[in-house]
C-alpha cells in the first residue's frame, strides 16, 4: 500500500532527491569538521556550511549570513533566543497558540528567573489583533514572541504588523517560523523581525538534525552552549565573533549539505507557488470534510487563509483511534494528540480529546485529498 | 592526489559505507518525526532511534537505554551535564587538559552562578595522579569532570581509578569521551561513570550532527532545552520521563541512523582491536618523528599508551604553515592551532605557537605513517 503522507507539519516527506544526493556526497567526500583546520576536506565542509547560510539569507532577506546560526532543531534555536535574551525583571508577550518550544522556555524563565509573561488570546474565530498585543505592553516588556502560524489550526498571525508595532514600541521581536519557513513569505528586514527561529526539516525540505536562528547584529544573547569554536581557542571566554559565538562544537555538516539542497528546491519552486498549492489543497479539504456528518474542523473557515494544517475530529471518536485507522486501513499518515500545543488546544476547545491533524506539503495532490475524504467518510459512517 | 587523512580526532573519515547506506535509507524511506505520531513512518523512525540507543548502551555498558540522550554534538551534551548539574555554591574539579567544551561551561558557571573550580595539573611527563584530584576535594565539591583522553597529546587519564575515588567520596563523575568513545574500553557501571558525553562523528564513525549523554538514573539535571517532547504535551512543565525530559524537539533521525551503522561497525571490529591498531601507528610515528632533526613531539614517550593523537612542531616553523604545506604539497590532512584546548597547550608548553596535530583512525595504515614521515623529513630539511 502506497503511503499517503499528510504529516508534513511534523516533518516533510518525501524530500527532493537532491537532498539525499548532497548528503551522500558530503558523507563520502568530505564529512570533515569545518572551520577548524586548513586542509582541503575541512575547507570543503566550511564552504558547504557557508553556502547553506547564504541560501537561507536569500530566502529570509537576511543581510549578513553570519547573523544566522545553526542548531539541532527549531526548539534549540528558540531556547537560545528566549533564554539568551530575557533577564530577571523582564516581561514577555506571546500568543495562546504557541508550541511548547516557546511556552516551556518562557514558563521555565518565569519560574526560575523572575520573568513575567502574558499570552494573548485570539478574538472571534481565531483572529489575532495587533492592538491586543499592544495593550499588554508594560514598562518592562522587552520581548514579543509569536508563531508565524499555529501548528494545530494553521492560523496565520499578523507578523508584519506585529513587527511594525514592536519596532515602534522598542520591543525585540522573535518569530517562530516552524510552520511558515518555506511556505509563507518571510523578510526579516521588511517585517522588522529581530530574531527568527526555523526548522530545516519541515517547509525547507532538509533533513532532521537541522534548524537555525537569525539574530539581528545589534542583539547580544548569552550563549546557551559554551565550548570550542575553532576561533579564539586560547580564550577562556566564548568568542564574540559571529557565528562562532553561538555555534559551539561541530556543526551538522552532512545535514546542512542536505538543507542547502532543500532550500535551493524551495527557492526554485518559489515560496508563493508553494503557498498557493498548499492553500488550494487545504481549502478543498476543509470544504469536503465539513460535508461529512459528525466531522468538526477546528480553526477559521476558508475565508481566512491558513498554512497547510487542518485539525479535525470525527463525532465522539477518539482522535488517536481515527488517526490509527487512517494509517492501518488506508495508509494515510496523519497525527493525533496534542501536537505539543496545550495552549492551542485550549484555544480550539480540544484540550480534553486532542484532534487528528492532516498537514500538506508540496508533494501532495488532489488525489491525496480524495483519499483522505473517502477514508473519513467511511470512518464517519462507522462512528457517527 | 589521494588524500591521506590524519585529522580523525576532529572527525573520522572515511566512514564505513554502511553509514551512508543507512542514512540514504532513512532520508528516502522514513525521514519522519519519531515518537510524535502513530503512523508507519514515524514508528520506523522511532525504532531506528531506539536501536541506536540500544547499540550505544551495549558499547558503554549502560543498563537502561532510556538513560542515554541524543544531542547535536558532544559539546551540547557536556553543556547539558555541567550546567544542568552544578548549583550555586558548588565546587567542581577538572583537569588541565580539558577541551573548551568543558572549560568554557565551567568558566561561565564560575562567572554567573557562584560555582568554584579547580583544574588539576599533571606531574612528571604528563601523568595524572588520582591523589592530586582527591586532595583538591572540598566540602562543597559535587562534580568531577575529566576528559578520558587529551585531544592534544593523546594522554589517557585514569578514568576507572578516578571513578572509584569519586564514588567513595560521594562525588558525581562526568567523563568527556570525545577522544575515547570507540577507541578505549568504556563501561559506565564498572568504571563508576555517572555521566558520559560523547560525539557520534569521531571514534564511533557516525555523521556530524550526532552526539549523546548518558546520565545515571539517580541524577536529575535541569534541562538545558525546554520544548515539545511528544509526551505529556498538555503539561506546561517539561516531562519527567526519560529520554523525553532531555530531548526536546525533533531528533536527528537520519544522522542517528548513520550513527547506528557506525556503532555497529565499531562493535564488529572490537574496541580492543581498534585501540591496538591506532596505538601501533602512533608508536611508529612518534619513534620516526623523533628521529627527524628539529622535530619536537609533545606528550609522554612511547612507554605510555595514548590514543591516536600526536602533536608536534618542526623547528621554529609556524604550526599552521607546516600543516598547510602538508595539505597542499603532500595531500596530508592534519590540523594546526590550538585545538580548542588552551589549557592543554599551557600544559604542553605550546601556548605561544600551537602545534600540528596528526590523528589516526581505523582506516589509516603503515603507508600513511610513511607518507607523513617522508613529508616531515622534507619540511624539516627546508626549515631546520
Amino acid at each position: 500500500m502506497a503511503i499517503i503522507y499528510l504529516d508534513n507539519a511534523a516533518s516533510t516527506w518525501p524530500k527532493p532527491p537532491t537532498v539525499k544526493d548532497m548528503m551522500a556526497e558530503a558523507i563520502e567526500e568530505y564529512a570533515a569538521n569545518p572551520g577548524r583546520g586548513g586542509h582541503a576536506l575541512a575547507m570543503k565542509a566550511s564552504k558547504t556550511v557557508f553556502r547553506t547560510r547564504v541560501q537561507l539569507s536569500r530566502l529570509f532577506g537576511i543581510q549578513n549570513p553570519n547573523n544566522l546560526f545553526f542548531y539541532l532543531n527549531a526548539t534549540q534555536a528558540l531556547n537560545q533566543a528566549i533564554k539568551g535574551f530575557l533577564k530577571p525583571g523582564d516581561h514577555v508577550i506571546s500568543s495562546s497558540v504557541e508550541h511548547n518550544s516557546v511556552r516551556r522556555p518562557i514558563e521555565f524563565m518565569r519560574k526560575t528567573s523572575q520573568v513575567e509573561a502574558t499570552f494573548i488570546e485570539p478574538r472571534d474565530d481565531h483572529h489575532f489583533y495587533v492592538e491586543d498585543f499592544e495593550k499588554a505592553i508594560q514598562p518592562n516588556t522587552r520581548l514579543l514572541v509569536v508563531s508565524h502560524a499555529s501548528n494545530l489550526t494553521g492560523v496565520i498571525l499578523p507578523v508584519a504588523e506585529l513587527g511594525k508595532m514592536a519596532k515602534e514600541r522598542g520591543i525585540t521581536f522573535l518569530v517562530d517560523a516552524s510552520q511558515s519557513a518555506g511556505v509563507l513569505p518571510i523578510h526579516v528586514e521588511e517585517m522588522h523581525i529581530d530574531m527568527l527561529a526555523f526548522p530545516g526539516h519541515k517547509g525547507l525540505y532538509g533533513p532532521q538534525g537541522t534548524g537555525g536562528l537569525y539574530v539581528h547584529g545589534d542583539i547580544d544573547l548569552v550563549p546557551l552552549i559554551h565550548g570550542g569554536t575553532g576561533s579564539q581557542s586560547e580564550a577562556i571566554e566564548q568568542p564574540t565573533t559571529r557565528p562562532d559565538r553561538y555555534e559551539s562544537g561541530t556543526v551538522n555538516t552532512v545535514g546542512l549539505a542536505g538543507l542547502q539542497a532543500g532550500v535551493s528546491f524551495v527557492l526554485d519552486k518559489g515560496v508563493e507557488n508553494i503557498r498557493q498549492h498548499e492553500w488550494e489543497l487545504v481549502k478543498q479539504t476543509i470544504i469536503r470534510l465539513q460535508e461529512i456528518p459528525g466531522v468538526k474542523v477546528y480553526g477559521p473557515g476558508i475565508e481566512t487563509e491558513r498554512v497547510g494544517v487542518i485539525a479535525f475530529n470525527v463525532g465522539e471518536a477518539d482522535a488517536s483511534e481515527v488517526s490509527f485507522i487512517l494509517d492501518q486501513q488506508y495508509g494515510i499518515a496523519t497525527r493525533s494528540g496534542y501536537h505539543c500545543t496545550p495552549l492551542g488546544h485550549q484555544t480550539a476547545g480540544t484540550e480534553q480529546r486532542g484532534a487528528v491533524r492532516a498537514s500538506f506539503g508540496i508533494f501532495n495532490s488532489d488525489k491525496d485529498v480524495e483519499a483522505l475524504i473517502h477514508a473519513v467518510q467511511e470512518i464517519s459512517s462507522a462512528f457517527v
